[in-house]
């Protein structure tokens, strides 16, 4: 599979910000919500956050990650 | 370069809890500290942690990946 694949298809991210040194995100608790679920497949449409896009990813490439999920209390 | 790789080694992830149909972490805001980095590259030793592999990683594979960061006030 991979002698079909580019070199740039076998990284961790293909495409998110490929003009930036390191792709990092900070975010502060108070702009999350109650659940907040952060791409790590590096394919989602919302990335930093994540739309589910994994799931055809694993099926593509046969692997099994996932999202962090992050959960606060209502800060009202 | 991809010649060389097994398909395993490219995929996001090459190697942690490959035994789970998916890798998915959920934290509570209460369990983090001031400052979290959590990993995206799935190379560090203290997964869903970061521990700074994606340097190591991201120089290897010319790729630009880095962490999550949440930041939250002391709670105390
Ligand atoms: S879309 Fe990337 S982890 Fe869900
Ligand atoms: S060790 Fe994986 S993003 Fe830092």
């Amino acid at each position: 599979r991979c002698l079909r694949r580019s070199a740039k298809a076998c990284q961790v991210n293909p495409g998110i910000q490929k003009d930036c040194d390191k792709v990092v995100h900070s975010m502060e608790t108070t702009d999350l919500g109650n659940k907040t679920a952060f791409c790590r497949c590096w394919r989602s449409q919302k990335f930093p956050m994540c739309d589910g896009t994994h799931n055809t990813y694993n099926q593509e490439y046969g692997d099994n990650v996932g999202p962090l999920i992050i959960t606060q209390q209502s800060s009202s």
